[in-house]
């Protein structure tokens, strides 16, 4: 199936951003996709902030203007708008479940995961926010993993019986835990579960970060 | 319309719990309620637990034991099952707009609004979370309440042409954004829509805090 007319404006080696391109890609969907550096303030220009007065990527812009925003929000819209793909049950208690994990992966692991990749990939070494908010990113970014932990021991997947949007929501930074310190094996359902995700049709992975948050991830000690 | 079955854990005084009791109220469902001090540690007992291992509420449940946790992913599955009450719309762009204002709510708006309130009214005055946390609270609380002025410009709701699930998630936290230390009178337009959701059928007014609560708040000062 190809279906022109989405761009989407999104930093590469983001995990929100990288969840659309990879649903965009299991779906066989064509895309133009802008690259916009929210680390260098590229969604924070007047133009941007146009599109997305939020000042966040990733955003999709149809070819007629209108703008959704909201990793989470475009995975249920791309994944509605192909229900014969599967990647959003139908059933709508099951539906509802993938909301749910898709909503705690918003609020109670990326504020943790994600930041604390962020804090030790993309800010300098001498970052006040690295011993400021550290500690609480690793202390609660492993309650989400040991929540993560104890549904996959019962359960292949996150979205009901198949592979779906809320697995590609929890694996966008799940995958890059490492990047913020977390050490994976002590979650050996999750570290499984994201061999699954890797294993399925039409999986892109994400870009490495560059080489100056390569060496900032390098050169990170705990805290 | 009365459907027997529902039960809730909240507790009264949170919004993201006010959230759930006053769609249920406007959909004329029957439900049972049971109140679940969060601030007491009521949701990290073994039971409570055993059913929600995120340990937050709002969760339901239902006869069957079933349960589903997560506050706006609760008002999505409500307002499915009862389309005709349109507090979803079915326009797929549409609902995917008022999913992307529920993301935005729980990840730009409540952990910087909800989270003020928390601190000024649930925390002691000698709290060190009331030096530490609330001048980045209020600054990014202040840049979700501009984004909903910015949108209000234009419209009258935020799910769409019409009053629905995306407001009420947004009313939750936004109502009392004074007790975590918002002035809201530099948003008219953000206040005149607080006045449309209270006067929409059915809705019922969040509980006041309870007294030591109540007190803790009179006393915060602005940091």
């Amino acid at each position: 199936m190809s279906t022109p007319g989405i761009t989407v404006y999104g930093y590469s080696t983001s995990g929100n951003c990288h969840k659309v391109r990879l649903l965009l890609e299991q779906l066989g969907r064509a895309y133009r996709w802008i690259e916009v550096d929210s680390s260098k303030g590229e969604t924070r220009t007047p133009e941007f902030l146009d599109k997305n007065g939020n000042g966040r990527v990733p955003i999709v812009e149809l070819d007629d203007g209108r703008v959704l925003a909201e990793s989470n929000a475009i995975l249920c819209w791309l994944a509605d708008g192909d229900p014969a793909a599967g990647f959003l049950p139908v059933d709508a208690w099951q539906r509802a479940q993938a909301l749910s994990w898709m909503f705690f992966e918003q609020y109670s692991h990326e504020p943790y995961i994600a930041v604390a990749r962020f804090i030790r990939g993309w800010t300098p070494l001498d970052s006040p926010r690295r011993a400021a908010e550290l500690p609480r990113c690793l202390e609660r970014g492993h309650q989400a993993l040991a929540v993560m932990e104890r549904h996959l021991r019962g359960q292949a997947w996150f979205t009901g019986p198949a592979y779906g949007i809320a697995d590609i929501a929890l694996f966008a930074y799940t995958h890059v835990a490492d990047h913020g310190g977390f050490e994976l094996a002590r979650y050996p359902n999750v570290r499984d579960w994201l061999a699954r995700v890797r294993a399925t049709p039409g999986f892109v992975a994400m870009p490495g970060p560059a080489a100056d948050n390569a060496a900032l991830l390098a050169a990170s000690v705990l805290p």
